[in-house]
């Protein structure tokens, strides 16, 4: 850990000095902009404005690139917002903050969230939402809410934002309140996967299921979004997880996160909730689904126990998408809940799983399965779209 | 209550006397035959066999009557199950036990409970079931578990069971199990009410629904279950309780349960989820469900708040019914679950119900509106048919 200790500090001293020259100016610098739907990103410089009120500008460190990047990338069915700087996983620091910012100050370690915690709204005052009325998740806006203008342009032609985040960039501007200030200490090029997909598998277990030791769990769907539940099934001592894919050549990877038991819905004639309800006497304990699709989703509900299971839907399935179920499924004391990042509090709990990986009750390594320089970042779009790896970090210094 | 306690004490001297001379012994005594299905009770004499392996046999002194016990006696798509006598809700005293009964002895105050508690299956064992595989309500089985054969008979013709309690008799058998021991002197013309409907909804608010103190609840039906879903929202200090029901006639007396403000769907052209949801904000912090229809479930389950809202489900449904909804209604951290009997466990839990009762937390006296001679128990269901009133105490010994 020396090493990385120190490698961090060098970068926090580096910051600082340039925190000195930029705060206030135009930085400009290199980001990957996505000029039109399914196209390879282009590596331009921008312009990066400097930070409005309640906004941070940040410069980010490491990257990482999850579905929702090249759901939005690919624009299907959806309203192009073009040309766009995409990217919502990451790690990164502060390089200055705008008028009212008082939570950050240039060199604090923070982890972009596509959505985020104002800390005065009804869901940030609930001890039950994460899903701020001010900064929940917005995939159409593509400027800042401050102004509603984009902080990135190019000779002056704006380019727009993603989810707030727009992390494909080597400087990015973040409203404060979607910004988890972490450990100094924690190595960015692991944790900046926290940001997103990991986070939201592992919470939609540990704060959403709440598996008791020695459970059952079943988790549909082993992308890196499932696997992290699966993570979470494991760090709450769960004695079964069973890992629900119709690709058998996950089973081996999942091993690694906790999976003990396979079962691949297509080498069954019976629907797989009967097949795991006579794997384990009636049903799981608990169960996450991970694929948004909807079949899988009333699976993952009619496989829970009747009397004390509990289904928590994560994945986003297609909006026409309709869930049905016998209501005597639920009559019969099944609980069906779904979750937004993990049930997670950006700024308020974030921290505390970074503090996990620290304490090595949570293992990161095992998520990253690929890196590649800021100028290949097409790559890791590609092992994305072959469905090869998990996550792919994305060196922004290199 | 010192001339009920008074009372009570008589009743309990003088079991201890009948007890003496016929335990062990056939009892004959009058109860209420249901001979055909839809067709009125007869009084007749039958003979109570002893109670067998982990058998009790109860005098019963108060019994109500439940809609329950209507829809088995109209039998209408049903497997009929005649002659039979019918009733579940009630109080009684225990005049003898049978081989390997601990836990009750002559004299002991219950109320017999419509499905049980064996304390050794997984369920009972679990604290968040109280869904026990051995005595599970079985509304088919008219014969006792033991030995898959009727207490009661007519001149030896066997008269069947209903759901393990037959209370419309003046004496009854029943498995262990499924009888709580209760204060003895709690008043059982009253706490007769929580063998059933009364705890199903009170339960499903202050166990399943959990509503904060200051919160919102939506309770759909207000009938005796409904209304008893507002007494626990009242108990557990919500402070706006929307009353749904086709039939506005019931917000007068909705009042007394807690009930502030009244919403009748067909006073509206959209759906009424949309309307709860403009006068609340966005939704209610808890609903409970009681009528059973689907159109309600999916209303009840879609008027919550996203973020935090809980939908409780306690009506039971058509058996074709089945619930839709987006799943995004889901993912939108909407909780949708199910109950049974309020999730009490019956030997565990009732007599902290009888003692909230004894406390004057629940108040029982408003749910009771009518009370009858057992000779005349037809009554009971000429009221009920007509939509009458809440609960009607019957008077076995009148």
């Amino acid at each position: 850990m020396c090493s990385i200790t120190n490698c961090f500090q060098f970068l926090y001293n580096n910051q600082v000095k340039i925190m000195s020259s930029t705060n206030g100016q135009v930085i400009r610098c290199k980001a990957a902009v996505a000029w039109e739907a399914g196209k390879p990103l282009v590596i331009e410089e921008v312009e990066v404005a400097p930070p409005q009120k309640m906004e941070v500008r940040v410069k980010i460190l490491f990257t990482s690139l999850c579905h929702t990047d090249v759901y939005f990338w690919e624009a299907k069915g959806q309203n192009p917002v073009f040309p766009r700087i995409l990217g919502h996983e990451a790690g990164g620091v502060v390089e200055s903050v705008g008028e009212g910012v008082t939570d950050l100050q240039p060199g604090d370690h923070v982890l972009p969230v596509f959505t985020g915690e104002c800390k005065e709204c009804a869901h940030c005052k609930s001890e039950e939402s994460n899903m701020c009325d001010l900064l929940r998740i917005n995939t159409d806006r593509g400027v800042m809410l401050h102004d509603q203008k984009s902080r990135f342009s190019i000779n002056g032609k704006p380019i727009f934002h993603f989810v707030g985040t727009s992390t494909f960039s080597e400087y990015t501007v973040v409203h404060v309140g979607c910004l988890a200030k972490i450990n100094p200490l924690a190595p960015l090029d692991k944790v900046c996967v926290l940001s997103c997909g990991i986070s939201t598998g592992l919470g939609a277990t540990l704060n959403v299921a709440q598996p008791k030791k020695g459970s059952s769990v079943a988790v549909f769907g082993l992308g890196a979004v499932g696997l992290a539940a699966a993570e979470g099934a494991r760090i709450a001592g769960a004695s079964r997880i069973i890992g629900v894919d119709l690709n058998a050549n996950r089973f081996e990877l999942a091993k690694k996160f906790g999976v003990t038991e396979f079962v691949n819905p297509k080498d069954y004639k019976k629907p797989v909730q009967e097949v795991i309800a006579e794997l384990t006497n009636g049903g799981v304990d608990r169960s996450v689904e991970c694929t948004g699709h909807i079949d899988a989703m009333i699976s993952a509900f009619e496989c829970v126990h009747d009397g004390w299971g509990v289904a928590v839907l994560v994945g986003v399935p297609h909006k026409d998408a309709v869930f049905k179920t016998s209501p005597m499924n639920l009559l019969n004391e099944r609980t069906l809940k779904g979750t937004f990042f993990g049930n997670y509090k950006p700024r308020s709990d974030i921290p505390s799983v970074v503090e996990k990986y620290m304490n090595k009750e949570l293992e990161l390594e095992k998520f990253i399965t690929h890196e590649v320089p800021f100028s290949e970042i097409n790559k890791a779009f590609e092992l994305m779209l072959k469905g090869e790896g998990l996550r792919c970090i994305i060196h922004m210094d290199a």
